[in-house]
């Protein structure tokens, strides 16, 4: 049974998992040798846990599909009590972990699919978040994709995962605070501001429709990294109109794609941040999904720090990404 | 010119340097060619900035010596000053950047030194940022060490860097802010606690003298995550006495030794965590030593949450270490 550590000087949870230690991550390694069978492929649904939601395809067969995943973080079991232990904390290691396999295509990557078929990723997402936050005892819910090994894919098949926690993990709690700190000081949204801004600078700007606005972020981290914003303010990604679903796909897709179209082997996490969800609409949070490409290591400087280092400006990379250029690592 | 831009929700800085961008990362994979100039081995001296402090070894020859770092993320010019951007902050990349390269032998390891070298290494950090801190305009230094490609390195002949930056980083002021609250709260410093208990529960205890004890932290975001815990509270490395250097000295070369035998191609990141330089002697802030093999890759839930999963809790890993029984990653 996997269990949560408080650390006693950050306030920095840690799921202690020794079964995730199974995982086949050498899957990524072996995954087109001969006998090798992708659990998340159609006719091998037996090698997954049982189907949690899926969309029909043709002749019984899928299209999209939603699992637990088999070596989940966090279990659907215990209480949300946190236990004192000397100096430290403990609790129970409670929540949801699912998989979505996002197109039976084994070898396909999320931004070939057709718009249709993105979209229909982007309201399970939505659908499985209000599912899980029903459960009371669920704070938040992160809606996340690796793609690639050095962005820490275990399988090829293109897949997300949705994991439901017992509290607001730390870096919410921080995003949380900075923005509520933001409008406090200045009465609007900090992301409403910086739509604002990158609307008039253009810059950093790499796509863009009438709902949605793809940009560089001023103080990005991670060369090419990327922040799509919804023009219109709205806290909870899980909230988002169903017809505000196609418009995302397509600044999605037109993201993915310029970064696959510029970056060789691209490697990424994707990560949708929003309010936790037990929380009402606020005028000071704004949902949104961060894309970092995985070009280089994080290191000693940046993990003891917090401190980033970046080698390629914003205005380089959305310059290298609107011109279709490549680049080389 | 590298910049500094602040993040306007999380308040977190990001070094802008298109210059590092520029580094020989290559020279790993290239290092034993035919040919290969390493910049750090003795007759090379040109290959490098211009030496700070070096020991004398026989014969006009070196033993250990710091140079500036060729590619660095800050340079010792402009003001502290922050300057608004609409909706953005920006500052002068002020700063100093130094390598220590910690012995004139290309293929050693630290660990492998003896004793009294890797004394003179931790004696070297301590002299550095008592000249470093003398500058009123900094405000951190960073002493780290990335050993191996996984862990960051870009050469492999054994080294460590000390950055001095013109302010408290984020992770800095968020481990000074939960320290200061556990002793606001109760009185005494977090630091002798967590002492006090691993020595009274031993089986996270890896290694000890008199002076110094290594422990796997209770809520160890990685898999054999180290800590070096000096048992004198002292809240500034830079003003640990001489004679505890040699003290030092022998935990580490322990502590990296156990991990060297255990772990298959150790990679891993050392960083010294001490007080912001012109801070004065704290009770609640007591510095210590983290090392963090890689094992895994550093994936979307753990950037998305700052909530971290390890597969080998500390007792595991202490058990595994001390045994000397080698892990399969």
């Amino acid at each position: 049974m996997p269990e949560i550590r408080k650390d006693p000087v950050f306030g920095r949870w840690v799921i202690m998992a020794s079964e995730r230690g199974l995982r086949p991550n050498e899957f990524l390694a072996a995954g087109e040798e001969a006998g090798y069978a992708c659990p998340f492929c159609p006719g091998n649904e037996e090698l997954t846990p049982p189907t949690r939601y899926f969309l029909p395809g043709g002749d019984g067969a899928w299209r999209l599909r939603v699992v637990g995943n088999k070596y989940p973080a966090l279990v659907p079991e215990g209480t949300t009590d946190s236990r004192g232990d000397g100096v430290y904390n403990r609790s129970d290691a409670l929540g949801f972990h699912e998989v979505v396999i996002e197109s039976p295509e084994h070898g396909g990557r999320l931004e070939q699919l057709p718009a249709e078929a993105v979209a229909e990723v982007l309201k399970t997402f939505a659908l499985r978040v209000r599912e899980m936050r029903k459960d009371k005892r669920i704070r938040h819910v992160l809606i996340f994709k690796n793609h690639g090994r050095n962005a820490g894919a275990s399988l090829l098949h293109p897949h997300s995962q949705i994991i439901a926690m017992p509290l607001a993990p730390l870096r919410v709690t921080q995003e949380q605070d900075g923005a509520a700190a933001y409008h406090r000081e200045r009465g609007s949204c900090v992301y409403c501001d910086i739509l604002a801004a990158e609307l008039a600078f253009r810059k950093r700007v790499v796509a863009e429709n009438a709902s949605f606005l793809v940009v560089a972020p001023y103080a990005s981290c991670f060369s090419f990294e990327l922040s799509i914003l919804p023009k219109k303010h709205l806290s909870h990604f899980e909230d988002l109109p169903e017809t505000e679903a196609d418009a995302l796909a397509e600044v999605l897709k037109a993201a993915l794609g310029k970064l696959a179209a510029s970056l060789p082997d691209l490697a990424y996490n994707l990560i949708v941040h929003t309010m936790p969800v037990q929380e009402p609409e606020a005028a000071h949070y704004h949902w949104h999904i961060e894309i970092t490409p995985k070009l280089t290591r994080v290191a000693g400087f940046e993990w003891g720090t917090g401190f980033y280092i970046n080698t390629v400006s914003p205005e380089e990379a959305a310059e290298i990404l609107n011109s279709g250029g490549k680049y080389k690592v």
